[in-house]
């Protein structure tokens, strides 16, 4: 399994790292892609990160199984201000791939109508305006869409995402190996 | 308020990052300091970080009010064989200032002797061999020394270290920013 995570400037830390991190866990690969012409990119909280490849050079999306859009005010606005993203989310949805988003990054799909009739979460706010059904729920999912509210929510976002991927078994024992405690 | 934060190639992404991020939103200033010789670092889970400065041209750690070393085993093995780290971890025991340690990260100062008689948590099984008194719990905390069990504990660690140095009122109110949800 492969995955695609797009990182624009501003990137939520957690919502894309820890995301990251989890998914690694079950033996996905997943691969950063920088939005910009910088294999460099600053996170919300000013860490500076290495992306494994720049997205305007991903020409096949079909090696990758799932999207991963992260939130982080900035970072959104940045992602949905580029239509190489635009084109990509686009792609991902033709091929019937799942598409992954937190905090304030479903409003990115919800302006592009991808939400309409579905149900979906993210950060407070962030619904107003867009056409679909908003629960408020931690995580979120409806057909091949995946959301989730806020950074706190990273590890069931991306525990959801292996559940879907690889099914319940593994993502319960990845979820086991996260807590790090004495059997009982 | 400022912090400084260890990096070792191997560092756990999440307790690290997510430490960071959270700390960072109390309006805590934290240095990531890389132990080579070199700013680049890489994660457990392989992602490439540029660190904010190099741990041996730091040679005054009075400006900072308390240490984070994140876990992961090979990170926490580089950090425990680095005669910079352990001379760094002596400063702030000496200086009476905050040691926070998450996951295997403990097991660095249980070994240096800095848990006797004291309460600490870390990943089952790094307890072995440390004398001083292993809870398992999710985060303990025992006069300056603050520790956690694993990555999935990371906010409420850093949550724990806001609480210590800016109160309960401050702490509560970056967690509540944390989870995005409408006011009830």
């Amino acid at each position: 399994m492969r995955g695609l995570l797009l990182l624009a400037d501003g990137f939520e830390d957690t919502e894309a790292l820890t995301t990251r991190d989890v998914l690694t866990r079950a033996g996905i690969e997943v691969t950063t892609a920088s939005i910009s012409d910088y294999q460099q990119v600053q996170s919300s909280f000013g860490v500076d990160i290495l992306a494994d490849a720049l997205l305007k050079l991903i020409f096949d999306i079909t090696p990758y199984d799932f999207l991963v859009l992260p939130g982080g005010g900035r970072g959104t606005a940045n992602l949905e201000a580029s239509s190489i993203v635009q084109n990509c989310i686009d792609k991902f949805v033709k091929y019937d791939k799942y598409v992954c988003a937190i905090c304030a990054a479903p409003s990115i799909l919800g302006h592009r109508g991808y939400l309409k009739g579905k149900k979906y979460t993210c950060f407070a706010g962030c619904e107003e305006g867009i056409d679909g059904i908003f629960t408020g729920n931690e995580v979120e999912k409806d057909g091949k869409f995946i959301t989730a509210r806020s950074m706190m929510y990273s590890v069931p976002f991306a525990l959801t995402i292996i559940k879907e991927l690889l099914g319940e078994q593994v993502a319960q024992k990845v979820e086991i190996g996260l807590k790090g405690q004495h059997k009982k």
